[in-house]
């Protein structure tokens, strides 16, 4: 049974990838590390994920000496660890963004300097249904970032189609993380809703660049809004077509990319994020609007699940030979 | 002193209309009405409203003989008793969507048969910001829907320049109304976001009405989406301009447009439906995206307040020469 | 492998005992019923369970021929048909508060005309931490009530101490049914707290009768509370001992009352409904304020879980000689 | 007019303070102040409050030069700047705690050392509904916690009758105050309630404090539990009566009490918070339960309103000799 380290298991995505570890029947949760609360259990940080292991300062010599890392850093911190954890020979993915762009000018222009310039270019984009076969293969495979997973699901049956598109997010709290600020405070986020991120957002160039990938090279418009929920992400889709769209086509185009993906299912309601609380699902559902033309697609996740820690561990069941379903049903 | 009646003032926009006009200065409130809860005390169904008024069935004998009414029943149940109280005098506010098309053919449409053709097209829309002078002189005001009163608002001064354009709006739960239906259980709607009426809201129309109205002829797509809030809705507007935009040039529009108008604020920084609750006011943030050439506008208002009874009651205070924002401040 | 029934899975507790059954490894989910909702899919109603059975009208005929049944209908309506499932053989968990009462005359008193008086007395108190062993050879087991099921677990193991006690609890909209009324109207609860059933709630009675089985013979003061949360139920104890409490003493009392439970959590910290929910798990904290001489338990559940379903699940698991943890993990 | 200052309007409770005073009829709002976000516009902090001031750094010898002060500093910090006011001849009400205790060893007890022990004993306790005639001529007003206030309402016409009592009080999460902490991060709030301060609340004493003056010598168990909501408190008090309490007697002492209180609501149904949000009211349920001859008594006020800001400014329209509800209807 290969073992398995989370490091920076004291955030939310961190912490729910060490609980579904803790829980997988193929993998043996072997430590949980965090910077900030070493010495504390993971069970008081999370009584509800129910880990009993006490978090410890990551610390390569010892962390190192697994099979398997899940490395929940910030962007930036997290390259120089999954560097040295890849240097061991452990077989990494990291949920943060330091190995997702493909395009070293284009990580710097909305990150700035790379934490491990030299292995830039060297992991695998962990988005199961586009990249399936490398991910086996993979070394250090980059986990997407959430918005850029329903995204990406929601427009991929349609990338040649796509001449300009419109992508309308809305996501619950625990996307901006476990840091108490004016902006997670209760009070702030309660009977509200707002725009963020307006025209600057990082997960811009990923989704433009996965969208690429399937050939549709376009501009996105995407807008997170932060709602009173905390766990769930809305996208919302609107494409206007380079050619005509039919709802016939669009369905099937619907039903062809993911009939035998074990977590997307296409739906033929609009779906609700409550759909897919606490799972690894990822539930579309598109529609041609007669009147203007636009195709729309909507996408739900959870984004502390498909969007960060369970997408982890299904990358991690392929990447060892497991059921892709394992641990996470 | 003016006297008024609100008729069906035992939903939610119906009630907080007659909160305002029992508190208001200006105008005496002298009936509330309503079809189901006759007999009830409005201070039992809504405490918080304080309005210490017994709901009567309503019979036009008795609740025509007033100066003002706000009528907010359902459309198509609305127009009738707009027209008896038209007969008898009354200048009337209607919550309903019954006399904000001017087009029969687009009501028929969307809407089915008429109430009361033959007062089709004698109405003003009530958007003040826009109808000011005729909304003085009217007597039959339709009261915007919830969402084009966002909508107009945020891309009028825009009109010229708008090629296409995705609206995509949050709202509370109030916007569906007092019924108890499956959709406004609580947990249906708690820990959720989704999509609902797509490609088909009825807000459409009217929407594209007022922009054509304002030199836009566009069709619009238009998406609303359920949040769980109880009050406040939030409209995302992307514009594809059909020339290119200026940052400096699309201010300057939002600035002269609304530098007088007393419940318009326009902010550098994006609302939230937070900043608008419990008030009047209307609060647009507009920017342009340099990436995508788009112009975004952000919308926030309170749909009970500016989206139904406070609107009402601006366009009353305009109806009999009161000051704009007398009972609203 | 025995196969199993839920009747009455539209309602929330219902749904989530056929979701559980769903994927128990030792039962097989033979049907689920619906008085209201015969015809329609389980999982178009509630796509998150993703049970993937259409919802048939109860016949006892067809029903009736498996071995383990779950009846979640409202009290009163259950008797009948968990007296008919008897009949046939079928061991069954009743979800209703129709054979929980030992005495038929405060049945009556608090509930009325019984619907199967010769069953009276049959049933086993399904609550595994107090009657285990009764449960395994049960014919009939009621479920106890939500409020009773982390009131006992608070109480039990001061029993003999109780002199007085107050019992203030808060709970999520879920205890209060799928039926859509102005009490589980969104905006009726959001925002909101309030008491209800003021010293006349129905599951008082239930907890003065297991408290007077441990040998504590006082009359309760228990008020609920509702809660703008979906799911999720916290018991505050506040106990008059009757003699003077030691905190030693009551730790201890706790820690051997549960020390083998598999489902009670002893912790030295006020929980919250968070901690537990999804979960099978009564979280406990004791404590006695040296101040006032009282004794303080606060009980942590989830009320569609412990509170309902899963523990019919653990019942069922006891009834047909599992492990009592199996399909609950 | 007189003049008022604010000092640390930056925080919650002085925020509202603030807006309550700069839309006040009979007060001018000459200043606010903040040490922590000085320079910063208030209306950025809080849109919704809509005050076009900029916060200060607080100076004695610019802000002493008005008639009248809140100061909403945290308890500790709050005596010093009282005490500097005081001197310089401006009548202050204080929202800290610093001046709500009568005895100095129970002050050194909860809260350890004074900030300024000459000024102890000097101020009046600032519950006008208990001490109007001293308040009209105070010049050193200590506001009552948020709990105390709602618990003294409660309990105050039953003073005579009270040998036990519990108080488990539900509050909304602005009772923390705006410090971004995790216990304040919307995610530990969201779909959770616990208890807090179990055993060791500081309200107790004060609550003490104002029974005993009533005549009641009772050790009161006080337990505060958090909810997701921004504003609100209930307040549910379980008294056990010194000899049999009669429904009749109880109804007519609270009628009594309250008939001539402005802000003082008795009902003869379950309070719940909303029914007082953004209001001065006071909102009071009593009622008698004859299984246990207990007398439960429910208030509802808004934590922030009557708990803190506009309490604060009812005490300032008497100290100031005002219609006591002017800019508070």
């Amino acid at each position: 049974m290969p073992s398995a380290v989370v490091a920076g298991a004291s955030g939310y995505a961190g912490a729910l990838a060490a609980r579904l570890l803790h829980a997988h029947p193929e993998f043996e949760l072997a430590a949980v590390t965090s910077r900030s609360d070493a010495g504390v259990r993971l069970d008081e940080l999370y009584p509800y994920h129910r880990v009993p292991l006490t978090l410890d300062a990551f610390d390569v010599a010892t962390h190192g000496d697994v099979d398997a890392a899940i490395v929940a850093y910030p962007h930036g911190a997290s390259a120089p660890t999954v560097s040295e954890l890849h240097e061991r020979g452990v077989r990494v993915v990291d949920l943060s963004a330091d190995f997702r762009l493909r395009d070293p000018g284009t990580y710097a222009e909305w990150y700035g300097e790379h934490g491990a310039p030299g292995l830039f270019g060297h992991a695998v984009y962990g988005l199961p249904e586009r990249y399936r076969e490398q991910i086996r293969d993979a070394h250090i495979v980059a986990n997407p970032g959430c918005f850029p997973t329903a995204a990406v699901l929601a427009l991929a049956p349609l990338a040649d189609l796509v001449a300009d598109v419109v992508i309308d997010a809305k996501t619950g709290v625990s996307g901006a993380g476990r840091a108490a600020t004016q902006k997670t405070h209760f009070v702030t986020v309660d009977e509200n809703v707002s725009p963020y991120g307006v025209a600057r957002h990082r997960h811009t160039p990923e989704i433009e660049q996965e969208l690429a990938a399937l050939g549709a090279e376009v501009a996105c418009q995407f807008t997170p809004h932060l709602l009173p929920i905390d766990q769930g992400e809305l996208v919302s889709c609107y494409v206007t077509p380079s050619r005509r769209a039919d709802l016939g086509d669009v369905a099937e185009r619907f039903e062809r990319t993911y009939e035998d993906e074990p977590f997307v299912e296409v739906v033929d309601v609009p779906p609700g994020v409550r759909d897919v609380r606490d799972t690894n699902f990822c539930r579309l559902h598109a529609t041609v609007d007669e009147r203007t033309g636009k195709v729309l697609v909507f996408a739900a996740i959870d984004n502390l699940w498909k969007g960060a820690a369970s997408q982890a561990v299904q990358n991690l069941n392929l990447m060892f030979g497991f059921d892709e379903t394992a641990g996470l049903a």
